[in-house]
């Protein structure tokens, strides 16, 4: 139980580290954790969307995608060009001592590996998270998002992942409450 | 694919609206997204402690406990004593339109019924991750968790919840990643 | 005094608290006491504005008017929709055992029920304080306010308000301490 | 209604000035409207309790009494052994061309001058709002409020304005909304 | 020892200390420590774009400039047509019984003369630094920067400063992470 | 002058990033800038203390020390243990084209090779840095920083170093500005 605990205060330290790519953007800002909670509510939609996969590795996966954060840092796309990182000793100093430690091992090395079709959609929820961002931010009035956006759209891989950012692409950040045409037309 | 588009706005909502609770404890901050992270994922956790449990259900049930207050917002232990919501009308107009509403709407209701064992399970997720921030507030100094704290274990009601919680308060916010034997003295 | 103690902390809370409806803006901040202090000031102008009225009444209308909020916590448009807060009730145990607490409590009356004069206005005070804000957001850069404006305009009930939301809409957020003409061109 | 919207923003500005004792002090924080708002409460419990009192001209006295900072800056006690502000002018140039500006004027100068009952009220209003916060802080596990209380205490002025300090040191943050025995006894 | 101690905290405070000048621009943030930052390291490339001036002394002067805002406050262009504050006391104050006190003295009496060449371009780091604070916010999207940069423009006494203005206003803010051709265009 | 106007803007992004560390400790904040800041100011205090050594290097080693960090990140201890940061090249490519290229990654090698005297009182200034925040949020009454000085204190490699420290350990945060007896007193 100790070793839980302690797997459990190093889960919460995502809270505490800012995704590092919005300090390059000059917009916006979210925790680890918050980006987690967006991408494995993504991955939930997602195993809404295909049946035929396991919804379960796939939900997991996505939450369990950007543990090894707490030791390594959050590592933007250009931190990765001058960083290596050892994710694989920081994830099995973590599960060390644990009964499920494999487990997550496991989760963590298949998300990475990028080649199930599980992987695949939830690197796509990773991805649809930040454009679900960038795309809020653009509506705000924010202009940076816009020479962004390009970008992440090209690391999509599935299809399910190309229509979602479309369909995120084509509605308004708040057309979910705010739904009256005449307020739509206000912004035309 | 619009309607999904709109419900990931809606979901990601949770990101903009901070604990209530914490505004009456007086001490550290987190958005309803950050305590959704936290407590789905002691939801994975306690799908290794329970085999015999739909693991998928009882991470599901936490991802989503707290989406209808995107529309709600968050109502702490002192407002609901004046303010009743009606959460089921939020969620229903929150999936209106949707494939896959009726799923959420039955997840989210066997959440706040709070009878089967992934129900049952799942509160105390959300207890434990209330904890988790007390105890961590308390190890940096701070004095009101030690007041709160009796009261938010009072609400456990699985075997799993109270072992955990005593694991918790066990162990300090920083063991997992400053072990060193002399660290560990030096704060007793 | 204990008790005029316990009502200094409860309004003090105001301060702890955003105003939600910013959340859904997605741009801006305030808490309620900024609100408040915000409304009050604009009662105090409406005051002289209107000699015939009962000037300490609109004013500590204003100054009360969000008081409740401690306990029930700040619902914004969309919140409202959902939740049924028994404000009355809220106020009724707030002055329990103040010798001055009948005062309170019909002064929150009457801007509630917005029948008399003061009411009316104190209620155009709390939509100029909002008008204020997007003016504010609108001249920084901010989408959004644009999109808000004509809904909250539309809530103004006397001619006071009204004419004071025009010259709102007519200033520039900064003109009152750069008034040169060379720095009003050069935004044109 | 032009020099009126100006006024308006004017007095906005202090939503976005933080009182700057609390950089010495090392903890919270306050913006110079929400310090306005804690006054102006205080000011209004004060007409309460003194019913011979001008109750207008107290709370308004409380309410304008920072506005020069909108131009001068808010000087703590250790900046105002250096700088020396010209406040009537600031607030001579704040009133220039509006119809009550006069009245402004003389509420502003009656609460410096701190002859009057009024004003003697109000610049204790100011302190107790102070003195509220080091106790929120104090009761929180912070340090520094129990050096600087003693000092705050000694400003005070009126038999009322000491009555109400003395309740607030003895009145926990949480009373209002916490009464219950066991959890006031846990903090003993 | 104990003076040096007392200084370092001294210098510490313009940490916590933000730049009230963006109070007025709407958008933006920074602490005085992070401005002295941004001058010194102007400073530093002037240094080398200029062999023959005394480059310790161009570096520290910039280095110390503001260190007398730990006692008076950070004053911004509105604050100084109504305050008029005794810098040369506050620095006094500071470096009594400092052994290099005078260095201190005279290093700050020189960049305030603002004759040497040495304190003209120190001067000019000072602008500069807050030049690229508003080309960064304009790029970002915010409107108040354009209405300021000419203004500030004007400050510049030095050839040197007003290239490195130029190239600034120029540059885009993420031209040194994102040089790739098609990125740029994009924002065409 | 365009590739200066890049290092300018490259500079200017240690003002977005907070250092991680802050992130461990559970307490404070500081931006790399203001941790640059803080580690300069110490090095000038420094070449007061040591006529002997090369004023002008050691304060711009201080000055540039963690610059590579704008693309690197900024890697707290835990961070070190699993992440191996190319820093050279990282220096390498911010200089790429510049005149005075050399002279910056001079400037960082010898700081990193730590032989020289001015290089090991530049890395003893960069942890007198942070023992100054230790003892700051010590002296407030958080419980972190009291496991982590000891830690911090060994790193010291100089006498000057060491003498500052302890200087440092013995000196409350607010001596400086509240030097009365019976202030200091009511502390003990």
């Amino acid at each position: 139980m100790k070793r839980i605990a302690d797997l459990l205060f190093e889960a919460r330290m995502l809270k505490e580290i800012p995704r590092s790519g919005f300090h390059f953007l000059g917009a916006g800002r979210e925790s680890i954790a918050e980006h987690v909670y967006g991408t494995t509510f993504i991955a939930f939609v997602m195993t809404q969307l295909h049946p035929e996969i396991d919804a379960r590795k796939l939900i997991c996966m996505c939450l369990l995608h950007d543990l090894a954060e707490a030791r390594v840092g959050d590592l933007n796309a250009v931190n990765k060009a001058y960083v290596r990182a050892d994710e694989s000793r920081a994830v099995a100093d973590m599960v060390q001592g644990l009964a499920f430690g494999t487990q997550i091992q496991e989760l963590i090395a298949e998300y990475n590996g990028g080649r199930s079709q599980e992987a695949k959609l939830a690197r796509d929820a990773d991805q649809l998270a930040l454009i679900l961002e960038l795309k809020d931010l653009d509506d705000i009035g924010y202009r940076p998002p816009a020479t962004w956006l390009p970008h992440v759209l090209d690391r999509l891989q599935t299809e399910s992942g190309k229509s979602l950012a479309e369909a995120i692409l084509d509605t308004r950040r708040d057309a979910w409450w705010c739904p009256a045409p005449q307020v739509r037309n206000s912004s035309t």
